[in-house]
């Protein structure tokens, strides 16, 4: 066990290795040549056109003006500057509720990490058990801060007992607080949104075939019948997951094309060639420019096809349709209600925002769902209790003798004794950290077996398997020894009454281990973060080969949003670390504020800075982060009842008991005053809103606003006569006036907030981020959409542009 | 351990008993007498008004017909001639399904008793373990035929593990059959249902009291803002416990003057007289009939102050409100949408029946719903575990010692050595049977203190509990040794996959025990039921003391109707039994097959001739007894893995883990197909029934049909004046129609069915029993309100007539 200065080393460490990566990006944001790696939310916003610096050559690469490398921590105050409201309208209110769970976590933890330390390290260190122990025990520094310092039977752990109470009472008040808070942000957020296809529209799962009538006939008399007053229109869903990836495959020859184009203009003596084969090992050799202008030819004749048969095929019009209406007040009544006496038949809700919808699950029929999601959890049982078996499997074939056996050229080197101890020592460890790398991919993937139609509700189901995994894995796993696996048989084979005694005895031991993980894993990771090595590799890499025009660049620079599969439930983990040490071993918690902070900061920089949100939910996972932050309490609850049960503290053990009780009631009943805030949809609401509506914009055209709001993304490539076919207003719209009419309402996420004052974080604090520049950004973009608008329906980013722009 | 003689002779004990209930009942109920005992439903139909026969002065009383006595069994043919359809329009649809549990279970067992007895017996007996060990052990003969006598290791658990599949299966295929027809039946019902109040009405609880508005006000205000083109009007709520209770009061004083009056009248020479003291043991002696009658004057004068404090104190009206709309359509959307951006305020929820409604707990304020639930869920587990406590304390009291200390006089008898030891057996089992007899009282209490608003939900969560009772206490309790609170404290700090081991093992020992249990309690119970001994001596003791007139005898008779927190919880238990048995001691099914057959037959004779059901809920208490089955499915496979475990058969036992998997997705199945039917109100259904109404009753006056469905029952006994104030059209309507109207409405339960048979138990059979007769029965009540549905809104019955009459 280490001790306080083993501690200081690491934390030693993990600092040194932060401030190295924030010096680095301190270095390389300043540099023009990286302005979109590190700013592309603002060339997003319309805000930027290139990088800022103009002058001579070297200095649009190669930032030369010396005193802005000594500010290179000016970041931090800038990333505090904007205030919430303009945050919300920046970068969406997922991103500022998102943030508020950092400031939440500084808010719980900051008095409890006052009051534990004042007064439990004085308690712990006074008893002294451990002090007269110590040439028996190996006993760590940090244990005699610690609850295990205390001698068992002491009358001191009144003093534990009533601090565990004090802080359960602390942080159910902040997190009812914080709720309130969320809650009205949202319903506040909602409120102020200007108009939206999404306020208008329920999807609508399930629609029966009747035979002898189409789809589209049975919607329009169904709704017509059921809600005469308030039925407008809908749009019938097509299966273009077929279409969909031609085009992506068109889309990677196109790229091959422009890269070996590119390559030619380069060097036009020598036309680049490819050979055929397999991965281009073996086979013919031809000229690469023709055999891609060949294969893509080839594509778009079978894309045509394939356009057809979408557009003429009724088979593939999916029983699934988006149902729009003429009020909000109407969208609301049908996305709550039982439309059928058969309830599965005719399954509405409300409509995702047009961006949000997984289009590829829309296709997947509903008798399969309740299949998927039983095959799906029982697969997220075995991931989360089995996963090292596979793992050990692998880890046994990826040995040196197996290495040796399929490389054998590679025998001379691994023979050597240095390279040999070090693969020995890597090789076993490779497979556990590529699966540890590609696991919320595969988290993600069951997500979407799982069939939902939204990308937000998959992202949460994506973090909800992941907060289980590293709950059993991380927490669970690194307390009691053995896999996974190994303490479910232990726990299966235990009275239920020892699994806390097990536990608990445990958690005070291996507070170190935990102080370091919060190192390596919260300061240094996020470090690491705010770094984007990755983007910006890629970036550079295509920005060499590939990038021909401004638009191209656009699309070479990938913004990304926050990962919430990946941050929710490491975040959700440090809660569970604080909460759990804060009676056991408070020692702990300052390493957590310490991570809070600067988390908080850097997410602050990325969201006003990178990020570029791919939906808005309207923080519809902060019930998630709640009942997780009660599930934390509950678990620490049960694991001081079971450390203090081995402390023999008979008497003060039982006072524990009610606790659990006592939050589990505060649960339900944030349950049942805040949830329905995000789950429903207020009728008072919808109404207020359609009045105000009726008064503003009497004379508006519903049917041309919403004509092709939940069109599959895939046919705004088609032809105009053809769209017609499939729109809902089946009439000729001025196109781009409707574009511009949706480009404008996406523009209003924010819309009626105060005039605010600008933000920008180099340029004149009086220009405006809100207003398009005068160069409108929709020139760089086809048809006028912004391009993650327009492509991220697929669930997947076009790494180069579309094919579309080049028929 | 019994053998087979000896449950041989059980069963003959009970076989016995059974019938001489039976034959006591079919001397009794053929007396004209008893008539309104063994037919009170005729008589609220009102195709009886006195008994059948005329004659002499004799035959009035006794049935002097003597070739009526040799067919003492014609109640059976006669009891299963009526057709579903008729007895859902003579019972209402609860009725008819409640008996479909009956045939359910017959429907189930039947072929697994013939599969399970015809394969099981014979490779169990086979195997025999037991006959050789016979010298060792005490084995009984009925474990020579379970599963005990297969030797460990045996392949021969294959076959139990194939048959518990296909139990599984088949009672599967049989639920979600029998869960299609009862949904089918429901919505069908519903359907076919006139026009009726709570078709159009929604309980709205926490309307929040805006200073300087009246709730009245405010509930005009928001409906006609939210729902402007359905929102009819509303019923404001109020709080008349205090005056319902001043009317019970009276109503117990004026049996006392009914009494005293017909003593006098029998007995001119001697006025009665009582003592005014504590329960008329000392204090002053009076004349009764003026001390009761100065008692009611003084009660009239409190009951009118009351009366005008309800009607003029704004803080008598409660935040809850019935609220009406203009279509059924209207309400439908109403009660399944949220209203408030607030999720606490305006709750809607469908309305119950008006005669469904639990008026008293309108008044709980909701904030206190959810302290309400923790504490009776709280008390429910400590009830189930804990009850044997107070028991037993109570039994140490109550001993002989004790009850020579409180009556020292009885102490020559007591001492008798005979009279001792009867009393020493008898005691301490009477507290535990005190409590057993009171405890769905207290369930009950307990259900209306968690603040349900309609009499069949309190019913439903009062049979739940009840059920978790059973299960706890009878089930587990008679399988494993020691209380409850025992078990629960062993299972605490057992393994979990331990529990299943000690209780399967244990089961094969304890089939003796339950076959008794279901003869005693089901066979004899049964027959026990029919003969209503309890509502036969009230009704004579009442008939002698307070009849005076034909309504008084009316009021006596007590026709209850089907208990439902008793009976569905113990048919529960009998399925639970059956499937557990199934594969382990298959000699037990032929018994519980007598149980459902038996208990299908009175049940159905007693819905026809006596029952009069207090509410319709349209069988909403399927859903329980399905998830229920399937919950003793689950148990059944738990209990049999784990008995197969100790018999070491671990090449066989992991094929049953896939089992309970499989039950509990096709549970969810289950649910998401069918459930919606029971909780929720499909949009179509309204709007159909809806159009209908528009072209069948164009100008109905629903607010005059809708005045004063909702009004608390106590209002009726109001004058007409003050009525105007609280009714919803606020406008004099003659009074009379609308109760017609409602009498109509309400008898329409049945409406659009087929012109049907006549169907009488002994009248002849082409008098229809659905035409009121000659003389109408409205006549006899008061109002025109048969007395059932005007005074069972408290909950409580009235057992002698109302004061309201007397004004």
């Amino acid at each position: 066990m280490a001790t306080l200065s083993d501690i200081g080393v690491s934390a030693l460490i993990n600092i040194l290795s932060a401030f190295a990566f924030l010096l680095a990006f301190a270095l390389l944001r300043i540099q023009p040549v990286n302005d979109r790696v590190y700013f592309p939310k603002w060339y997003i916003n319309g805000e930027r056109a290139s990088p800022r610096r103009g002058g001579n050559f070297v200095a649009k690469f190669v930032n030369l003006d010396f005193k802005t490398y000594l500010t290179f921590l000016n970041w931090m105050p800038q990333a505090l500057k904007m205030s919430e409201t303009q945050l919300i309208n920046h970068a969406g209110l997922d991103s500022a509720v998102f943030l508020r769970i950092y400031t939440l976590g500084l808010k719980i933890f900051v008095p409890i990490a006052v009051v534990a330390l004042l007064i439990l390290i004085p308690v712990n260190v006074s008893s002294g058990t451990l002090f007269f122990l110590r040439k028996e025990l190996v006993v760590s520094d940090i244990d005699k801060l610690s609850i295990s310092n205390v001698p068992p039977k002491s009358i001191r752990f009144f003093v534990h007992i009533g601090l565990e109470y004090l802080f359960t009472i602390w942080i159910c008040y902040m997190l009812y607080k914080e709720y309130d808070n969320v809650a009205t942000m949202r319903l506040h957020f909602l409120a102020s949104q200007r108009r939206r296809a999404e306020q208008f529209t329920v999807a609508v799962r399930n629609v029966p075939q009747i035979p002898g009538h189409s789809i589209a006939d049975s919607l329009d008399h169904f709704f017509k019948t059921n809600h005469p007053d308030t039925y407008l229109c809908h749009q019938a869903v097509y299966n273009a997951n077929k279409f969909a990836s031609l085009v992506r495959k068109r889309d990677r020859l196109q790229n091959w094309l422009d890269y070996n184009q590119l390559k030619f203009e380069r060097n036009p003596e020598k036309r680049p060639t490819k050979k055929i084969g397999f991965l281009g090992l073996w086979g013919e050799r031809v000229d690469s420019i023709d055999f891609y202008k060949q294969q893509i030819k080839e594509f778009d004749k079978r894309m045509e096809l394939e356009r057809q048969k979408v557009l003429k095929d009724s088979k593939s019009i999916l029983p699934v349709a988006f149902v729009s209406f003429k009020s909000r007040w109407g969208a609301a009544v049908c996305a709550q209600t039982q439309q059928s006496k058969n309830p599965t038949l005719w399954l509405t809700d409300w409509a995702p925002e047009p961006r949000d919808v997984y289009w590829r699950n829309l296709a997947i029929p509903f008798v399969s769902l309740t299949i998927r999601k039983l095959i799906i959890s029982l697969s997220v049982f075995a991931l989360v209790f089995f996963y090292m078996i596979p793992i050990a499997f692998v880890q046994s074939l990826a040995n040196l003798e197996g290495l040796e056996r399929v490389a054998p050229f590679l025998r001379p080197v691994i023979e050597l004794k240095f390279i040999k101890s070090f693969l020995q020592g890597f090789l076993p460890g490779l497979a556990l950290k590529i699966f540890l790398y590609v696991l919320p991919t595969i988290l993600m993937i069951m997500s979407k077996i799982e069939g939902h139609i939204a990308v937000s509700t998959l992202e949460r189901r994506a973090s909800a398997k992941y907060y289980y995994f590293m709950l059993v894995n991380v927490f669970l796993g690194s307390i009691v020894t053995g896999t996974a696996f190994q303490q479910l048989h232990s726990f299966l084979h235990q009275p239920p009454t020892q699994i806390p005694r097990t536990i608990g005895v445990s958690i005070p031991m291996k507070a170190t281990f935990f102080i370091t993980y919060i190192m390596v894993d919260g300061w240094a990771g996020i470090a690491g973060e705010i770094l984007r090595l990755k983007p910006l590799v890629i970036f550079h890499l295509k920005n060499m080969f590939l990038v021909k025009t401004e638009r191209d660049r656009e699309m070479a620079m990938d913004p990304g949003s926050v990962d919430y599969p990946e941050t929710l439930p490491s975040l959700q983990l440090y809660f569970l670390l604080g909460i759990v040490y804060a009676v056991v071993t408070p020692i702990l918690l300052p390493f957590i504020l310490v991570f809070f902070a600067f988390a908080y900061l850097v997410y602050r920089h990325q969201i006003i800075n990178v990020y570029n949100p791919q939906y808005e939910s309207g923080a519809a996972f902060w019930p998630h982060v709640h009942s997780r932050i009660i599930a934390s309490l509950l678990i620490s609850q049960l694991l001081l009842m079971g450390l203090l049960s081995t402390k023999e503290a008979a008497n003060s053990t039982p006072l524990l008991v009610i606790l659990p009780i006592l939050t589990l009631s505060f649960h339900k009943y944030c349950k049942s005053r805040f949830e329905p805030a995000f789950r429903k949809h207020p009728l008072e609401e919808a109404m207020a809103k359609d009045l105000l509506g009726r008064t503003t914009e009497p004379d508006i055209n519903l049917k041309a606003f919403l004509a092709d709001a939940y069109l599959h993304p895939i046919f705004r490539s088609f032809k105009e006569e053809e769209l017609v076919e499939i729109r809902v207003d089946k009439v000729r719209v001025d196109r781009h006036q409707s574009y511009a009419d949706n480009a404008q309402s996406r523009d209003d996420i924010s819309s009626p907030s105060p005039p605010h004052h600008a933000y920008h974080p180099t340029s004149p604090p009086h220009h405006s981020y809100h207003q398009p520049t005068t160069s409108p950004p929709q020139d760089i973009y086809h048809h006028g959409i912004p391009p993650q608008y327009d492509y991220n329906h697929y669930g997947y980013h076009y790494e180069a542009e579309s094919w579309t722009s080049r028929d």
